[in-house]
């Protein structure tokens, strides 16, 4: 593949000349048709035009054209990349982007990834459980503060505001962070590690950084970002910053609404792989949340399989992202995830921590019985467990099948 | 309706249990399922809670939920306000949103708007007409001032870049507008009024609003924004920011990864009226492109024109801003236009201008008089035409139906 190159993957209905229409795309995306206006700038313009490499029928109703794009029509970001490829086209008719290949050094690095965040918390050896505050709304600061003492005495890696928990009146997101910090501090003590809260940034584009570098100063150590929300731009902004020196974890919030059906009849849009794997990957985050098939949403498991690879890829340029499954995970999941993932994810859980009939603690504890029976080989099953919060939890949630 | 509510329409299947869809979704959307973990919150709790107004069908498809927000769940902005309303619940299955209600003074109010451009104009009585620089790729910056030398000595109102000339090597954008800035002042003292140029602004979310800045110093007298690559946060930072004091005309770039298909069959997404129209509007977008319904995209007439009242409405808080009805615009529409705009519009054109048989300051007299035939209450037909350039561009993309 020339370096310089962008290749990507359309998948078009079968019912069309689908030749022509790639060729209208490939013209219509970059240089249009065009005259002898300029009769001396005929050789550079062609070097801005995409060309179709290939056509092929996928199926009865699809086939997907394959067309290369020279990097030099982009800015090496995702917004520009997605204008040049998609803008005036995803207007034009049925047509959905399936796979996007883009130069080894295209966008931005992750300053954190899987190494970053996993010396941050001390646990190499093993997946990561994440807590989501729960309720989202109507809590003080203190509020937070008291759930984050529970289930941090109770041993959880880490823990992240819900999507919604924005800068609102009732628990504005810096006096989160004052509450919350002093306990990280001593849970640090006590443990001897270091807890990750995720604080959901917030607030307009121009002072999105500028917000990022007062929680940090206030002990912020992570951030949740809902890039979907926001923007690739304000993702880039704060991953490329190097004051924003805490891991970013992004958010699917609104992905569904570029993404769509997940049933794969979808003929507008982005797949999912390249929404929650390509795109952030190479905007820069550290970690990255999204459905777990075995989930609460509707999420189909290759395309979560698709994530997870693109999401840990490495190669000289580029640090391995850390997967975040999430939605109805519980410590039922925890054998299956494991055989997906291995130990490098992060299980994040809301319900499954907070609603255990035992209380939050047990909520934590019952994830840690879930993965002691996962590391010895044995599933998590009401047979299994050894524990009454696990047992409450199976109860509640499911057991491995 | 409550001054603080954001009441938001969902369209549902309704092949399932819509109320208990609708319910799932308000809940799921906003304080969750609780426990008594902090029994003295469960009232302010109860006030972050959005509720069914009423689910009623709309066809034998489809049924339509009525669920009212609390805009304190919100920070007043686009990002956080469709986090809170989609975010979710985008990705839990079939949802579609068609309508958004917000508070009066929700947002930002457009600088400009509509009587904003046609005093930077000084053009009152009548549609302007808006040239895209075409080709888009390959030329130099003085290309594009030759270009724009023709057609604003033609008498062409507004121009803009094509939403895909970034910041390249070939042509920078800075370098754009110091090459036009010039014409743009012989023409002023030529003709007694402005040529406003859309200048495409692009870069990373924390470095925009300066970007911004340094155009609009080298002389950048309009901005163009796609806002879907970029984000609504970067928009917002735009058109608050008292600094970037030139209009700014949103682009639909990528409009159709959101919106899908319009055949209103789409059981995903958001409606392009709410994506062109409300969003834009609360944002703060002075003038807004959109696919015109009789240009070359497939677009809804009835969609087209809810944009347009949209974007046109006004109250003590809010400015109309300027509809621009785009792609395959061309002389031969402008009666149809005319009856569907009246004079509060911008007709925007890039190939009936650049390719124009005779060339592209014939592609603007060929507007100006199809302008005077329908003006006179005359039909643009080949038959009534009474020059050259009118004919050919009539024969070329066709006269009015």
């Amino acid at each position: 593949m020339d370096s310089r190159k962008i290749i990507v993957s359309y998948r078009l209905p079968a019912n069309i000349d689908t030749e022509k229409y790639a060729t209208m795309l490939a013209v219509g995306q970059t240089t249009g048709s065009w005259d002898e206006a300029f009769p001396d700038q005929q050789a550079e313009m062609a070097n801005y035009r995409a060309d179709v490499l290939d056509v092929l029928p996928v199926d009865d109703k699809h086939a997907i054209a394959r067309i290369a794009f020279p990097s030099q029509n982009t800015e090496n970001d995702i917004p520009s990349l997605l204008t040049a490829i998609f803008g005036k086209f995803s207007l034009a008719g049925p047509a959905r982007i399936c796979n996007i290949e883009l130069p080894e050094k295209y966008g931005i690095n992750a300053q954190f990834g899987i190494e970053g965040i996993r010396k941050q918390t001390s646990i190499y050896d093993r997946p990561l459980f994440m807590g989501i505050f729960k309720p989202a709304l109507g809590l003080k600061p203190e509020n937070y503060a008291t759930l984050l003492r529970t289930v941090a005495d109770a041993g959880l890696d880490l823990i992240k505001d819900d999507e919604i928990m924005f800068n609102l009146n009732s628990a504005p997101t810096l006096d989160r962070v004052k509450a919350c910090q002093p306990i990280i501090h001593e849970m640090n003590d006590k443990h001897g590690r270091q807890l990750l809260y995720a604080v959901n940034l917030s607030g307009r584009a121009d002072q999105l950084v500028s917000n990022a570098r007062q929680l940090i100063d206030a002990g912020a150590n992570a951030l949740l970002f809902n890039v979907f929300a926001y923007g690739f731009s304000c993702l880039e902004a704060l991953s490329a910053h190097p004051e924003v020196n805490v891991p970013i974890f992004t958010h699917p919030a609104l992905a569904g609404v570029l993404g769509g059906s997940t049933s794969g009849n979808n003929d507008y849009g982005i797949d999912y792989n390249i929404l929650l794997g390509t795109l952030m990957k190479y905007a820069g985050a550290d970690a990255v949340l999204y459905p777990a098939s075995y989930g609460s949403l509707p999420f189909d498991h290759q395309i979560e399989m698709q994530i997870r690879d693109i999401l840990r890829s490495a190669d000289k340029n580029r640090t391995p992202a850390m997967p975040v499954p999430s939605a109805g995970i519980h410590p039922g999941i925890i054998g299956t995830a494991y055989q997906d993932y291995g130990n490098d994810v992060v299980l994040n859980a809301g319900s499954a921590i907070f609603d255990h009939p035992l209380g939050a603690a047990a909520g934590v504890r019952a994830f840690q019985d879930a993965w002691e029976l996962t590391k010895s080989g044995q599933p998590v099953t009401l047979e299994n467990a050894n524990s009454q919060v696990l047992i409450d939890a199976l109860k509640k949630w499911g057991e491995e099948k």
